[in-house]
């Protein structure tokens, strides 16, 4: 696989305003964009950390996957995302190597990005997201 | 806080050797280091992506505190390490904060550094660790 980088780190809270006074305020890193991804039922936070982006994730609903997440285990870090050259083939190579894909094909994400999930059961219990900015 | 970047995320797994097939024969990273740390009783397989490492921790010991980890989440991302300019100046800066310490004084990591943890409680449920390499 053509992996770049490691694009961001997802991480579930509940508050961003609460965690930001811990991201900004305590490690001084700045938070460059919030935004709603509707699909996923999110409130998004970036903060940049050189190369890397930290993503914080508040639920918009009770029913919603970061909710779920943290009634099941709390706050803390949610998914790690790679970003590569060609998510469609990725898509297709990992499906073809046997590994369990949430999103069969990539939807719209937060911050200009096409997505999609690998299960974290195929994935040693870590929840991968691979994106590729939209062109 | 003078926060230079990720320098690396730790992931808890079962078996180093089982989860390089997905890192390194699936993801395509290359493992570059594996080391025993006897005082975390763990052994650490280093991976880079980019600027940042993954840190893939098996426990050495049943009493361990990854396997304690994935005993009690199971297998997954374990901690998020920011490097930092001076680790001694942070956590006496941390302590003073009111946020609550695994180590108050650094000790010795594995990858050439010296490392402290703060705890999750105070964190947003995310295990962080401060590093800073050994001059």
């Amino acid at each position: 696989m053509q992996v770049k980088k490691i694009e961001h780190i997802g991480i579930a809270v509940r508050s961003i305003e609460k965690a930001l006074e811990f991201y900004e305020g305590v490690l001084g890193l700045k938070c460059y964009n919030i935004e709603e991804v509707a699909d996923q039922k999110v409130k998004t936070a970036f903060l940049k950390v050189g190369e890397v982006k930290l993503e914080l994730l508040e639920s918009t609903a009770a029913d919603g996957p970061v909710a779920k997440f943290i009634e099941k285990r709390g706050e803390g870090i949610h998914h790690l995302a790679f970003e590569v050259e060609d998510i469609d083939s990725e898509l297709r190579r990992l499906s073809g190597l046997g590994y369990q894909l949430i999103h069969q094909t990539p939807k719209d994400g937060a911050d200009n990005k096409r997505i999609a999930f690998l299960h974290p059961k195929s994935t040693n219990g870590v929840l991968i997201e691979l994106c590729q900015e939209k062109s």
